[in-house]
């Protein structure tokens, strides 16, 4: 309690939550990277050139001409009316998930303000949450926010480990701590790229069935697959009503519009419009109506196409990089999709250790432990592909191989 | 806890605060307002009219020419450094605030976001919040989310009643009770339209200083003054540091950027800016290039100029219609600048039940009760006029007016 004085004590009044909160090593790490001469495999950025500028120029202008004094002004809680329509028909045609009504889709601030509304939903201090084991950084720090208790369970070129998910589930139930929901990325993960098979999908789903649990299913890069066959969602799955899905434009199309959209029951969807009226009444009117003309003048599907062949070129120049010139006993992932792969070390290498010495060469990377919300990861880090350039990349790996073997 | 179960048990799933949660009763009206016939002052929305679209439309092409590789990006938590910059200058040009710098600036997602990342930096459960009554709906609904209990203080036509937030501080500060912080909209409050005179401004800064307390200064409408002396911010008193400022775009530019400042410490904008990585890692990054261009290409500020006249007459219109149509038992404030007046009608009278008779004859506007944390205020009502036409605005007040004498 604040005393009668002059000085404020900011100690005392900041929440206990912010007990909890530390800034992104991520995050703080990008600071450091601005050095021109460095070659950043650290970012989690879509490439500029998968933006497809010229044409949204015209889309751009087209809203100022037609729609300017509606796109100018405050929207709906929910989100714009024609792209929430427009979702539900590409959730189906795209997606393979049918029967969905505009009153299951809500607009949010890009895929983490999904996050962070759940996370309010659904959180207690002390509640569980069970993820795979490393995660997506940014669910870890939200789910940290709300005080939340993370069970992780490791991970291997599969996705998740089922059986031990299983187990895992069993014994919690047993200790009446069962999480309030599981988070996953089930395709082309966060941060190691790893896609979660169908047969695998399916008994996760019948997990969820046998102890009632809810599932967040987020997937901001499903679309970005450049080789082998689509696994169906989870979500398309979703007989019962367990599954909430979360997609972006960020990766599709661009994050500067910081457009994003959450499916669920019509129940959840109406909380979270509640709380996301308490936390900024609505997301940019702009950005939506820049997206929705974006996919009604066909301008996105035709492009994620060109994403991908960008994106598969660059993961092919990394991966052929790396087969050149990393020693044998450095393993990583070959992800068929997404942004990210994922190296893992020697027991006894130490990645945070080594990355003084890869800055000092001029190429940065993440580490892995920020993204094991239970420790571990000494010897992991991840690898962002799609930022640089082809050249960079074949350079950056190489100079990363000479500090692998300097170790 | 969950039961092995067919069925989801989705009570035993929701987190105890969204028990606190209830839909806007503005938001829930609005939805009911859409008939084309109906004449409403129940909205808070700028008028389209004062969106400067010509001069946009080549602000928002230059982006997408110049600056799109950026604009199309994820930006820093933080936000767009350049705008960032130029309001560390602007709040010494036109709002008297000098000495800041960057590091004190953060851009949000409207200045709701602002509220909601200082409640999670400063509110436990049960933690006090004092405000005026009646206070804007938006902070009340923020407060609630985070259970924080809310002080009233009444107001007059001269703001909040100053010698009674005295009295109230020495009576918590002897129950060891004080509150986290204080809210106040200082100018042209929502939904009153009152403005708090200097005289006053420097007796709350005194308070703060007594009681070693932070204060809240949300500041949409400040710039829309349309008569009489500029009042200086408290924030412009702030020589501890107690003073936390909400800007924002919305109804000097365009809401649909959806673009907003808060000026704190660097301590206070260090913790929010970790709290947003969380909530949505960044503002859309295409809304700040917008509102950055439109500052430096000098839009923005010969703008506002033209807003004032506008709502000026608007004001006018209402004002000289209600002292025409309104019978003397009526009262209401004469704002001096902003969107809102506030009209009080006698004790024996219901706001919430004349309005259905209202809503028959198509006029509608928002009961007053809403923005009471504590209760009261059943003969009051805010009216918008800002959005209609000055021909329906005189047309809805002689209807209201007959409504308010058929009681």
């Amino acid at each position: 309690m604040n005393k009668i004085t002059g000085k404020l004590k900011m100690e005392d009044l900041f929440s206990e939550r912010v007990a909890g909160m530390h800034s992104s090593e991520i995050r703080e790490l990008l600071k450091l990277l601005d050095r021109p001469e460095m070659i950043s495999f650290a970012g989690g950025l879509p490439n500029p050139d998968a933006f497809p500028i010229e044409k949204m120029k015209r889309v751009v202008s087209h809203v100022m001409e037609v729609h300017a004094r509606e796109a100018l002004q405050y929207g709906t809680t929910e989100g714009h009316a024609k792209l929430r329509h427009v979702i539900c028909g590409g959730m189906d045609d795209h997606y393979g998930v049918s029967g969905l009504d505009v009153k299951n889709i809500m607009i949010t601030n890009g895929s983490q303000q999904g996050l962070n509304l759940l996370s309010q939903l659904f959180l207690n201090p002390g509640d569980r949450v069970l993820t795979s084991d490393p995660t997506y950084l940014g669910a870890i720090l939200t789910f940290r926010s709300y005080q939340a208790e993370i069970e992780s369970i490791p991970l291997d070129d599969q996705g998740i480990r089922v059986e031990l998910l299983a187990e895992r589930l069993a014994y919690l139930e047993k200790a009446a701590t069962l999480p309030k929901f599981i988070y996953l990325i089930p395709s082309f993960q966060n941060p190691t790229g790893v896609t979660i098979p169908e047969e695998n999908r399916r008994e996760i789903y019948r997990l969820l069935e046998k102890y009632g649990l809810l599932l967040i299913e987020d997937d901001p890069y499903g679309l970005l697959r450049f080789e082998g066959d689509h696994v169906p969602l989870l979500k398309s799955m979703d007989v019962s009503d367990r599954v909430v899905y979360l997609g972006t434009f960020s990766k599709i199309l661009a994050p500067g519009y910081r457009v994003a959209w959450m499916i669920a029951t019509e129940e959840i969807i109406t909380k979270a419009t509640i709380a996301k009226q308490a936390q900024d009444l609505c997301t940019n009117t702009f950005g939506q109506y820049c997206v929705f003309e974006a996919i009604y003048h066909d301008v996105l599907f035709p492009h994620i196409a060109e994403i991908v062949r960008l994106y598969k070129g660059k993961r092919d120049c990394m991966l052929t990089s790396m087969d050149r010139y990393f020693p044998d006993n450095i393993s990583y992932t070959r992800p068929q999709g997404g942004m990210f792969l994922w190296v893992t070390l020697p027991e006894s290498y130490d990645a945070f250790k080594m990355l003084s010495s890869a800055i000092e060469k001029n190429v940065a990377y993440v580490i892995g432990t920020p993204f094991f919300p239970n420790g571990g990861g000494h010897n992991t880090f991840r690898l962002n592909y799609s930022y640089a350039s082809d050249d960079l990349i074949e350079e950056g790996i190489r100079r990363l191989a000479d500090v692998i073997k300097a170790q």
